[in-house]
């Protein structure tokens, strides 16, 4: 079998198809896990270190030790990946407290942790020709956001309320205060100078938004963790929305109001192309 | 095999040791589902119609269709209980979205639909010696807790909060009002009446809530909607929790406070010999 038709549970290497848990595990029964999404470059892991340390951060954050150590982890990723024949694509992980008779109280088991690699169609060069439509939300989601946990019904309504709205995607607004999206966080440029949202309560540490602070200064923009509110954002001379497998779309409406010029904008250009070639030098 | 080691999934009965759920299954990725848990008195079901009206509240909530109707279901879980030989135990019900390669929006798939018993001690006819101690923690959950989902990790890391201080339920306080506990409604007796949190946002309609609002007025008590402040609460004459699996609670202490006469109060326990003439009416 080829290996993104496979998978990793506890150390072991089975079929995705046949891939099972018990409906005791404590992943389907309470959403007692979390999860980390990571890209596959030119057949290489990108960001894999970012992306084992926030899964420690919100393993700590539930309680959940990591059953291995991060060291052996990423051996056991990079070993997966490098067997795999996918160009582009990423890379599945989820952690769950494992398999026990139900009961809220943490129960002594060992933990269910799992990985498996899908395909996506390589990332352009340029910035796509059409951006996306955003859809605001009361933001009624749990108030630690910065957990990446299983828990994410909350996100799935919001994104499918902006699906059916004929957006793309949902962005969060509570008591006027724009927070991130379903499943991106979000960036507005206003007079030259970038804004998104502190991470915390209602704001996961994206991978690409820590690399986009880094990578901002370089190019001579300023990046700011402020909160913005929504006429703000609707009135932003740029808006674009960052993610592990989107890395950045730039955002063309909001509900029903045009964003900027229509077109991407120029500092959203200048980060897009900073961003990539970043990929490249590290997946070459 | 007994039907205490069985499961009913999706129309087959499958021994629970073996009962597995794909891992692309939308309850264990997404924590896109709902739940009820039903009492077993006397080898019947308690409340039945109740509890299966609330999973079709909570199902049209998260956009969820029934894979078969509520006459169907209840024929089937009623099947099922028959053949047990529990005297005194519960169904675990639970229905997800079903199993889809992994995306936000919502597949076309078949639901998975899953039940089981577990047993259970049977209630005494007596409040306990014992009373509860309860922890306050932050209510830091969604703000659709009327939808009994599984996404429970808030409810599941606040219970052991509770049980790391030596307290047995966390109950959550959201800008200095109480709401409800973890796993179960809160009631304070307050100059002869009983007060509790309208359910909403932050209350799940409990079906043991409902069945007090029944009873309260036969015993001449006044069961009223009404949000109340955590000092309230302390200083309120009697305190209990509710929930199905364990009725009536009373609460003997609230962080390192006492409650009332640290005794189970007198209209608590009206309230618990009416709840035990009701079951034993309906289960006889």
């Amino acid at each position: 079998m080829s290996t993104t038709d496979s998978l990793w549970i506890n150390g072991e290497i089975v079929p995705l198809s046949e891939a099972r848990v018990s409906i005791e595990d404590r992943g389907f029964q309470f959403a007692d896990g979390v999860y980390e999404v990571i890209r596959i470059y030119n057949g290489k892991l990108f960001a894999l270190d970012a992306h084992l340390r926030r899964l420690e951060n919100s393993a700590a954050g539930i309680q959940l030790p990591l059953p291995v150590n991060a060291a052996s982890l990423k051996s056991e990723i990079s070993k997966f990946v490098s067997r795999a024949a996918i160009p582009d694509g990423m890379i599945y992980l989820q952690l769950t407290r494992g398999v026990a008779p139900r009961n809220h109280a943490f129960p002594d088991c060992k933990p269910t942790l799992l990985f498996y690699a899908r395909t996506l169609p390589p990332l352009p060069d340029q910035p796509a020709a059409e951006g996306v439509k955003l859809l605001s939300v009361p933001d009624e989601r749990w108030k630690r956001c910065w957990i990446k946990s299983i828990a994410l019904l909350p996100n799935v309504l919001a994104k499918n309320q902006a699906l059916a709205a004929g957006a793309d995607e949902a962005v969060f607004v509570e008591n006027d205060v724009v927070t991130e999206c379903s499943a991106s966080n979000l960036f507005a440029v206003i007079d030259g100078r970038l804004f998104t949202h502190p991470v915390g309560p209602k704001v996961l540490p994206g991978i690409t938004r820590a690399l986009l602070f880094e990578l901002a200064p370089s190019l001579a923009i300023s990046a700011i963790e402020q909160p913005f509110g929504e006429s703000e954002a609707i009135a932003a001379d740029e808006l674009f929305i960052t993610s592990t497998t989107r890395e950045i779309s730039w955002v063309a409406q909001w509900n029903d109001r045009p964003i900027g010029q229509k077109q991407c904008g120029p500092i959203t250009k200048k980060l897009y192309a900073a961003l990539r070639d970043r990929v490249r030098s590290q997946t070459a």
